[in-house]
């Protein structure tokens, strides 16, 4: 089954064309551009890499978040555009998972964490092993103390960091059990979302067009900024 | 500096532009296609994604071998007709070293084998940690059980294998300690050619058109069945 996948949830962007989990063709930036410049640029050099058209494409796939609201709102944009425009299946996973999935094939606890701002980290925690992937916590929005303290249960044992927060992660916790995943595993690779949409596709759903939504976590800031307005009115 | 990179000592393919030792964008091929008709195109791909220019590049980087005899060829040679042409310097550097720089990052020990069909791999080991990547054994071309061999004073700790190879050394030599890479690890990556290349044009050498060529390990098929034909004429 051919899947076409996009990850633009963070200021990296990836487009993949994979064949089930082996990845055919697979393009990432890492710049401050804007995706809805890059993304569907990248999807034809993918596509004609490999010589495969639009066509060839069986699934859809795209992290709809944890995010830069934004990235998020582009990549699950272009994803319903094209699944309504030829009729495709589409999933989406979570970001957050997407970035344990590059560790596959290594033994240990990963902390997917990536930049929220505001002194926060979109973050969850898994395990890598023979198994594949086991989630250990669900994604959240915590400020780095929380993290710490989510983090505590797991600093007998080393703790590979992964996401564009990873940095910002080890600078501030200082543990000696934290470490940096290899910079191939560090930002989002649409192999990854790829084959955790296989997976998904497989278990069963609703993947329509209309189906795919993003998963923000938090409100957008001028959602936050409409609510404290309104609190203040009431006050 | 910006240092676009090139990788097609394999089947796959992989070209990159970086600015120092930073991916700014990539793209990988992993299926049945002539690295000649790929390679150019993933080049614009990798260009234009992050709205760059040829005249913005400053040095250009190529695994110039071991791998396979046409692919190494194209690569050096497009990179040769790049340098010629922009009067850019360019940097050869080991596909096997190559294949260990992914693992950048992780600790252990690496072996690199690339699938050299008739039985033997190209092969060369190396530890990772945070003093980087350190070689403990040169580029060879080696039989598995001459592979066996080697790996044995090191199968008391986990070993990573990369490369194409990597599936055919952990089938043959079936040891506990032996475990295959993260697939996006796993394969020629032009950002992992470009690390390299950046640390050898600093250290200094001839780094033009001229000087730039591939490095076999073992004579091409056509000069090895030459020389029997000249053997078998004189006996």
């Amino acid at each position: 089954m051919k899947i076409l996948a996009f990850d633009t949830s963070a200021q990296s962007a990836s487009v993949a064309l994979c064949e089930d989990s082996a990845v055919l063709s697979e393009c990432q930036i890492n710049c401050r551009l804007t995706h809805s410049q890059t993304v569907l640029p990248m999807c034809e050099s993918v596509l004609s890499a490999v010589a495969a058209k639009l066509s060839d494409v069986e699934l859809l796939a795209v992290s709809h978040g944890p995010g830069s609201f934004t990235g998020v709102r582009i990549g699950v944009s272009a994803v319903k555009g094209i699944a309504f425009a030829r009729g495709l299946p589409c999933v989406g996973v979570s970001a957050l998972e997407a970035l344990g999935q590059n560790l596959y094939g290594l033994n240990g606890v990963v902390c997917a964490a990536m930049d929220a701002r505001r002194d926060q980290v979109y973050t969850a925690l898994f395990r890598v092993g023979a198994k594949g992937l086991i989630r250990l916590t669900e994604d959240s929005a915590l400020s780095l103390s929380e993290l710490a303290d989510r983090l505590a249960p797991y600093m007998d044992q080393p703790v590979m960091l992964v996401g564009d927060g990873a940095e910002k992660v080890l600078q501030a916790l200082q543990k000696p059990a934290l470490c940096l995943a290899p910079p191939p595993l560090r930002y989002g690779r649409a192999g990854s979302v790829a084959a955790l949409a296989a997976k998904a596709y497989r278990a069963g759903g609703d993947f329509s067009a209309k189906a795919l939504t993003p998963r923000y976590l938090r409100l957008p800031q001028a959602e936050r900024e409409r609510l404290e307005r309104l609190k203040g009115e009431k006050a």
